[in-house]
């Protein structure tokens, strides 16, 4: 299937990308200098590797009464593209994959601990959700959450030691993270969500906990993915600022589209704005190096 | 009330240290070079200049519903020598209490969200504790230990951000705390507790839970916290691991006050084993720096 979208460069000219597969199609409208690769790949590859960077990090040890319960919730927990797009980001600034590779699995870690604190079954919680995915006990569930983020943290911190010279930058992406996944970002999406649930139906009230948690987990939490790969890739203030932009942009699309439940026109006229925009914040990068990142708008 | 320590200086001589009050009498027995403080007073002065750096960091600001539980969360949850013990290491290797500051914040925030998530009714705790500090729903207490800990990182990483020279000594402090609070640390000796209760009243189970949690939460914990200290305080390597080891035998020694029934002549004897060991440990410091750390030990 291929799902394309419009550039809309200069306001003026438009080019066509095509995201899933017709390489063809897409190479015969891009200059010759642009080496054209399957978007999906690029995305598919980038997740491949932060996976593989994770199992690595989480090894099957002792005590494997801890270490299990990690390992599987880490990997079964949902997939978002707030992982992948903070390599991507490293790489259109012009960094290697592996500067970016310990945030985006700290990334990949948190969103599993949130997942799996989201799960569980607390006396105060009315409706239960199905618990398909809830292999371990709650009291297991809950310590692996909290064994999961100070471990997000360790590998980042520890990617900042080994060579030293980025060690600002590390802490700069601790700040970015810690701010995007505790109470000032995801955690209040998520309060919003128990306050909405608790008012018990008042559409209201729903409807404001959709748009938080679209805005805190879509729209923030890719911002800062993407912020902070491009942070680690060596990108300028004005290039951090810009892929932060591209970041809240794709996030916002991706939880318009994932929680909105009635997809009308007026819904996909404001993805399409959205799309517009950030392929606006792309136009200031090597031509060359936009495209594959322009694939996460193409959800 | 006075409460004494033995000092066995270089295995033979002795010296008695006046911890709480009476201050003329240890005073008499001490070289004239010692600048006497009365060293309950040291120790509520380190806990009062964490509390207060605290507070001022936890502003009652907006969002209300999420800023409110945390400050009340973090302020009632019991006190530990950890953070203290985290400036006092800083101390006595030279450094200014303020270079600690963060990192005793940091600590003190990860207790309080550990402390927060153990008292959660989870529907898998077949005996609830006491809910006597339950102010907030389960929900609500679940999601600001969640957001507690992200934030003791961010306020770790803008600590070195401020100055930059000391970037590499933070993102060391990072990893112990990490490790120390996560599943190899804190969280492991929690599954043990879990593991423990599920055992159902199995004395050899109970033993070694209880074992295993001063190890991870007294032991390891105040280890972390006293190199944590010293590392930010420009201590040597060989001052670190001291220090590392002198926290070591302080929470090991709180552990077995705090959690051992049987207060028989055996556990004395075993804890003052572990007193002769830390005051050991603090025999290659400026003799004028060890008094107020040598509190510590004289619980």
């Amino acid at each position: 299937m291929v799902v394309g979208a419009i550039l809309h460069v200069n306001g003026n000219s438009t080019v066509r990308f095509s995201c899933r597969s017709n390489l063809d199609r897409s190479r015969s409208q891009l200059p010759a200098m642009v080496k054209v690769k399957a978007p999906e790949s690029y995305w598919a590859s980038l997740h491949a590797d932060v996976e593989a960077h994770l199992r690595q990090a989480i090894p099957m040890k002792e005590p494997l009464v801890v270490f299990e319960p990690m390992h599987h919730l880490v990997f079964a927990a949902p997939r978002t593209a707030v992982p992948a797009l903070c390599v991507a980001a490293c790489e259109v600034v012009g960094g290697r994959r592996d500067q970016a590779m310990a945030a985006a699995s700290a990334l990949m870690l948190m969103q599993a601990a949130t997942h799996t604190h989201e799960n569980l079954p607390l006396t105060d919680r009315p409706k239960p959700r199905p618990m398909t995915d809830q292999v371990y006990d709650p009291n297991i569930e809950l310590l692996t959450g909290d064994g999961i983020v100070p471990f997000g943290f360790e590998i980042l911190a520890k990617s900042g030691q080994a060579g030293q010279s980025n060690s600002g930058a590390i802490l700069r992406v601790i700040i970015e993270i810690s701010r995007a996944m505790g109470s000032q970002g995801v955690i209040d999406g998520q309060y919003c969500k128990v306050l909405g649930t608790q008012s018990d139906g008042e559409d209201s009230c729903h409807e404001e906990s959709k748009k938080n948690a679209i805005e805190k987990n879509g729209g923030r939490l890719h911002a800062c993915g993407a912020a902070c790969g491009a942070m680690l890739g060596g990108g300028s203030e004005e290039e951090i600022e810009r892929l932060r932009r591209y970041g809240f942009y794709v996030g916002m699309i991706q939880g318009m589209l994932q929680l909105v439940e009635t997809k009308d026109k007026g819904l996909m006229e404001q993805v399409e704005d959205l799309r517009n925009l950030a392929l606006k914040e792309l136009q200031a990068f090597d031509s060359s190096k936009i495209e594959p990142i322009s694939c996460f708008i193409n959800v």
